[in-house]
C-alpha cells in the first residue's frame, strides 16, 4: 500500500541534507560548546554557523537568535519573559486571540491566574483577527500582544505587519507564533523590513524539516526578556542548558534550505498541488467546504468540512488506506472537544467535528495528490452511508 | 596526534548502539506521537518502549518518567514545580546546598527573589553535606530539599538516602540532581529501595551517552507538581511540547545500556583506570592533591589541584597536546571566578583556580591513561617554570 503523508503541519520528516549536516556531531564532533578545548571549540564553531544561517533566514542579527527546545518553550519564554511579574497593584495586560495554538493560549491563561489581565480577541468567520479589534482592546498597561502568524489548523494568515504596528504605536511589545509560517511565508525581521514591529517570533524545528526538540525564539535587540529557566549563561543568559549541537546544526541547515526553497519554483508548485487537492475534493464531495477560504492562507494547508462525517472516523478510515491526515491539531488528538479555532470562526460543533486538515510537505508529489483524490471521496461516501443524519438530509 | 578525551562530565559522545537505535526516526518513522494515524502511532510505540527502558533503569513506574529537554529544564521543573508560588504571608522554604550545579543554585536564587525563603547548606572540607546540617535547617514551612547526588566537578557523592529520609520525616519533598550519578551509581527508586524517599530526580541525556537536548525528571506518583511550561497535554500534562521522538528513543536505549554496563566488569575497570591516573599524577607532580579525596566519589572523576598553576593555562596546554580536560564545570568556562564548589570545600582562591577535573568515559582506554600520564606532569612542570610564585617556593 502506498503511504501518503498529508499531515506536515503536525510534523515534517527530516530532509536528507539536514540529516547529513548533523551526522558528524554525534560521535566525532561531540564536545560541549562551552568547553575551551578543541572538541568544545569545534562544537562552538558549528553553533555559530547555525546561528548565522538562522539569522540570514530571518533577516536579523545572530545575537537576536535564541535556540530553544521547540515551539512550546519559545512561546512560553516570549509570553512569560515579556510580561514579567504582575501583582494586584500593577497588573500587566496581555492581548492574544482565540485562534492561537495552545502553547500561547494556555500560557496566557496561566498568566491570567498569576495576576495578569488577559484579553482574548475574537476572529471573523474567515479566522482573521481584525486590526480594529486589537486597536480597541489596547489599554494603558498592555505589555504584550501575541498573535499567531499562520494558523496550524486552517493555514489562515494574520495581517501581522499591521497588527504589530498597532501594538508598537501603543508602546506594547509584539510576539508572533510563526511556527506554521516559517518556510511558507517570507519572514523579514530587519529594521527596515515589513516585520520591523515584531519584537518576538517563535519557530519550531520539526515543522521546518529539522529535528523535534529544536526551535528558535527571535528576540529583537531592544527587548529585555526575563528568562524562564535558570542555570548557566548559555544563549546570552536568555536560555540556559548545554546547547543541543546536532539539533541546532540541523536547524541552521534547515533554515538555509527553507530560504532557498522559498525562492524556487517549487514553492508555487506546492500551492498548486494544494489547490488541486482542494478543488478535487470540493468537486467530488457534496456538502463540503473550505474553512477560511476567504482569507489568505499558507500554500500547503487546506481545512475542509464534510457535513455528516465524524473527522476522527475519517482520519482512521483514511489511515487504513495509507493516507495520513488530521482532525485539527495533533496536540488535540483524542480530545473530545471540537477545535477551538474552528469554533472561534463560528462553525457549529458538528461542522467543527467534521473538519479535516490536509497539510502537504515539500516532499508531496502530484502523483500522491492524484492517488489521494482517488481514495478520499469514496471514504467520505462510505462513512456517510453509516450516518443517520446523512440519510435524512 | 592522538586525541584523548578526559572531559566526560562535560558531555559524552553517543554510543554507536544509541545512534543506531534512533536512526529510523529521522526519515522513516517521523510521525508526531500525538497523531492518531499509523505514522503517529509508530512514534508513540517507540516512545512507550523508551519510557519502559528508562523506568527499568530507575526501578520506577513508566508513568513516573517525564521526558524533558535536559538537566537544566529538569532541575527548574523540579524546583519551581515543587515549591509552587510564595507570597509574603505564606512563603515556602527551600533548602539546597553550596555544591549544587548552577541549574539548581541559580533557580534557588530566582525562587528567593520571587518570595521564597532559601537556605544554602554548607559542606565539609571533603565536599559532603552533613545530615545534621540538613536536620538543623528544616523549618515548619520547608517545602523542598534539593541536594545534588554526585558533584559534577569533584565526583563527591552525597548520602542521598539518608538526606532524603530526613526531609521526608519532616514532611518536605526531596529532589536530587542525579545528572552525574546516572550510569555511575545504582539508582533504585522503587518504593522498597534505598532511594524510596527521593520524590524528584533529574537526569540529562548527554552525560549518559545519549543526545544533547534530552533528559528526564523522575516524578514520584504521589507528588503533585505544578508545570513550568504550558501548552498541549504531553507527558501527562507535566511537560507540553511535541515529543522529541529520536532523542527519547536514544535516551531509552542509553538507559538500557547504562544498566547493563553497570552490571558488567567494565564498571570496576573504569574506576581502576581513574585510580591509575590519579595515583600516577600524584606520584609525579609535587604540590598536588585530590579535592574531595576523603569522600566517596564517582568512579570516573578526579579533581586535582596543582599549586602554582593556573587551571585555564593547563587546560590550554594539554589541549595543544591532544588532551581534553576541564577547569571546573563546562558551564563556567571562561568565567573569571573560581569554582563555587571548590570554594565551598574551603579551598583558597588560588588552589581553586589551580584545580583540574579529569573525567573518564566508558570509552577511555588504559592506553589513553598511560599516554596522558606521559604528557601531563611535563605540562605542569613547564607552566610552573613560568610562575614567579613557584620559583619562590
Amino acid at each position: 500500500m502506498q503511504r501518503i503523508y498529508l499531515d506536515a503541519n503536525a510534523t515534517t520528516p527530516l530532509l536528507p541534507e539536514v540529516l547529513e549536516a548533523m551526522r558528524p556531531f554525534w560521535l566525532e564532533v561531540f564536545g560541549n560548546a562551552s568547553s575551551i578545548h578543541q572538541p568544545g571549540q569545534q562544537a562552538r564553531a558549528a553553533l555559530d554557523l547555525a546561528r548565522d544561517q538562522m539569522a540570514s533566514f530571518l533577516h536579523c542579527r545572530a545575537s537576536e537568535v535564541v535556540f530553544t527546545s521547540g515551539g512550546t518553550e519559545g512561546d512560553n519564554l516570549a509570553l512569560f519573559g515579556a510580561m514579567g511579574p504582575s501583582d494586584a497593584s500593577t497588573p500587566g495586560h496581555l492581548i492574544t486571540t482565540s485562534v492561537e495554538h495552545n502553547a500561547v493560549l494556555k500560557t496566557a491563561l496561566a498568566l491570567g491566574e498569576a495576576g495578569a489581565e488577559v484579553t482574548i480577541l475574537p476572529c471573523n468567520t474567515q479566522g482573521v483577527v481584525e486590526p480594529a479589534a486589537l486597536q480597541a482592546a489596547l489599554r494603558p498597561n498592555t505589555r504584550l500582544v501575541s498573535i499567531i502568524f499562520a494558523n496550524n489548523e486552517t493555514g489562515v494568515i494574520q495581517p501581522i505587519a499591521e497588527l504589530a504596528a498597532i501594538a508598537h504605536a501603543h508602546g506594547a511589545l509584539f510576539h508572533t507564533d510563526a511556527v506554521q509560517a516559517a518556510g511558507k511565508l517570507p519572514l523579514d525581521l530587519s529594521p527596515e523590513g515589513p516585520l520591523r514591529h515584531v519584537d518576538l517570533l517563535t519557530l519550531s524545528g520539526h515543522k521546518l524539516y529539522a529535528p523535534k526538540g529544536t526551535g528558535v525564539l527571535f528576540v529583537r535587540r531592544s527587548v529585555r526578556l526575563a528568562p524562564l529557566l535558570f542555570g548557566g549563561s548559555h544563549e546570552r543568559h536568555r536560555r540556559p542548558g548545554t546547547e543541543n549541537v546536532p539539533g541546532i546544526v540541523a536547524l541552521g541547515k534547515a533554515a538555509e534550505l527553507a530560504g532557498a526553497w522559498m525562492a524556487s519554483k517549487e514553492h508555487a508548485h506546492l500551492a498548486q498541488l494544494r489547490d488541486r487537492l482542494e478543488a478535487g475534493l470540493l468537486a467530488s464531495i457534496p456538502a463540503s467546504g473550505v474553512n477560511g477560504a476567504g482569507a489568505p492562507r499558507t500554500g500547503n494547508t487546506t481545512n475542509l468540512y464534510f457535513d455528516h462525517v465524524e473527522a476522527e472516523a475519517l482520519v482512521i478510515a483514511l489511515d487504513l488506506k495509507g493516507i495520513a491526515v488530521s482532525g485539527g491539531s495533533a496536540c488535540h488528538s483524542g480530545a473530545t472537544e471540537p477545535s477551538h479555532v474552528l469554533k472561534a470562526m463560528g462553525l457549529s460543533t458538528e461542522r467543527a467535528r467534521g473538519s479535516i486538515r490536509f497539510s502537504l510537505s515539500r516532499l508531496t508529489t502530484a502523483q500522491e495528490i492524484d492517488a489521494a483524490l482517488a481514495i478520499i471521496p469514496d471514504a467520505v461516501a462510505r462513512l456517510r452511508q453509516l450516518s443517520p443524519t446523512w440519510k435524512q438530509s
